[in-house]
């Protein structure tokens, strides 16, 4: 029998989840939950489309839900009501929040015995797991996170934000200098600048002031302020034709020291590179839920992150045919 | 209280995890168990040598012993047998064996409420580990393994018992254009010659034939003939100087595709690059001797792998703390 997941919100990464479970055969996606009129909704595979005021009511329909909402105001609320009732994954990525987020999740899945799993994806999420390998190996060293070559949608937002833009698209680019320093196994602290750079391409509106939209993007604080950032402007069409994918990607690289004296150096590496950002996050909170379901079905409830979680029960496959084949 | 860690055997790795519990301040080397005669053996930390006969009488004063003997000959002997006292880790990197061991170690463990994880270090281990995750994860996809640029203890060892060769040391070498190839989302079926490339670095008895000793070697069945390896004569000075290290490393990379139609790829690469082989491996055996500890604790008894226990399990830290800095 499938392992049932529901779909709950239905943007990038609803859809991303919808042709994620094709290629999982032990699952089956049950239905779309959107806030959106269902009638307006059409899915990719032709799966159902429910309010999400009838999630409820398929409680006995639906092994795994996948929250599929944003960070900033779905998924606090979303994933603590919804675990009440489903086994949940989300992919809440706010860090600083995640705590006190774990700490509600994990209530209310113990009092109803269901499975969460919280902050699934790739940062947090499989990154996440190699800081943790790297550092408890290489206990003497450091880490580093790099992001990039990528979309961020947050920048590109900002940028959509300042007076006289039309569209807008940002990269984040880690810098090669940066990156082949801790390969060596240096060290370093890095500024903000010595790590990452933005690029930025902007349509601006007819008549628009060029420089001083430049200028506002490359002073804005938090976003740029802190960043060599490069403005290029572009005609709305070199926009949709070179800059509509949500390519991203990164490096998790730890570097330490063995040896009663330190006199070994050793770098270990994880990196990502990603041609769609949310499809390859919705290929993870596939797994995750497949891992969501046998937890459950062993009792063990409550609210769980990736660390919890043991590698093995990501897979499809059964422990005989992971050890013959993998270890 | 200290988690107590046993030493049994007491070459490269034993020296090694010797000095990586010194790292660790939740961590104490107790002893060493030798075969050779004790008192021929000086310990780096100055602790002390017990004759391997004598591990049986210390089952008190160790929570964990970590097996540091070969994977021929020790390890499918020693491992099922102090498991019956212990709970115990090894390094058993038989590939093709390690289910038979897994089942022996597993009945033995079982039985006496210990625990014990067999295959740990870096392949088998991280490299595992990162397979599993990456194939989970992105399932319509493949993946290679690339080993290198290091040492091959058993490909240095045959060099050495050619006729004529005084001494020897050999590098496995990863093929730059197939790791170029994988890298960019390309799933080709590589030869063994097209994946890595072997260079031999030899020091010739006074008089021997050096292209006889040449084609010996190139020529050798499953260690160099399928490969393009080149041989290099040098002094015994020369190999001293330059070629007394054990670096080690390698790649496991994933490729593979999402979306409705396979449109989009994603590359997924975990790579190491070592200074010292046995001194890494013995890091990660030392942080599963804490994972050990903590799942016996608990009472999860049995014959584990690195696929079976959950990375959290690694660490020195609390989980609140890890939560905090790491996801």
């Amino acid at each position: 029998m499938s392992i049932r997941i529901g779909i709950y919100g239905y943007g990038n990464l609803g859809r991303g989840v919808e042709s994620a479970i094709r290629q999982n055969a032990d699952m089956e996606a049950v239905c779309v939950f959107t806030r959106r009129d269902p009638s307006s909704v059409k899915t990719l595979t032709g799966i159902p489309v429910f309010s999400t005021d009838k999630a409820i009511e398929m409680v006995n329909d639906i092994d795994v839900l996948i929250l599929c909402g944003g960070s900033a105001t779905d998924l606090p609320e979303q994933t603590p009501k919804m675990a009440q009732y489903f086994n949940v994954i989300d992919s809440f990525d706010t860090h600083a929040k995640i705590p006190v987020h774990l700490k509600k999740v994990d209530e209310v899945a113990k009092k109803s015995q269901k499975t969460a799993i919280i902050s699934v994806g790739w940062d947090p999420g499989t990154f996440s797991i190699a800081r943790l390998y790297s550092s408890s190996i290489l206990v003497d060293g450091k880490d580093y996170t790099f992001w990039g070559k990528g979309v961020s949608q947050g920048h590109s937002d900002a940028i959509r934000r300042v007076e006289g833009v039309l569209d807008g698209k940002q990269y984040t680019i880690p810098l090669e200098s940066a990156l082949s320093t801790v390969r060596e196994g240096k060290t370093p602290e890095f500024t903000t600048r010595q790590k990452h750079t933005r690029e930025c391409f902007v349509v601006a509106k007819e008549g628009a002031d060029l420089n001083k939209i430049e200028q506002e993007i490359k002073s804005m604080p938090n976003y740029f302020a802190d960043y060599d950032t490069t403005v290029h402007f572009i005609s709305q069409k070199e926009l949709k034709e070179n800059h509509s994918g949500i390519p991203h990607g990164g490096f998790v690289i730890r570097s330490g020291k063995t040896g009663l004296n330190g006199e070994n150096k050793h770098v270990i590496e994880y990196s990502l590179k990603l041609d769609s950002n949310p499809e390859f996050t919705s290929s993870v909170l596939v797994a995750y839920a497949r891992a969501a379901y046998k937890l459950n079905k062993e009792g063990i409830c409550g609210c769980k992150t990736v660390f919890d979680v043991p590698p093995i029960y990501l897979s499809n496959k059964s422990r005989e045919e992971i050890i013959a084949s993998m270890l």
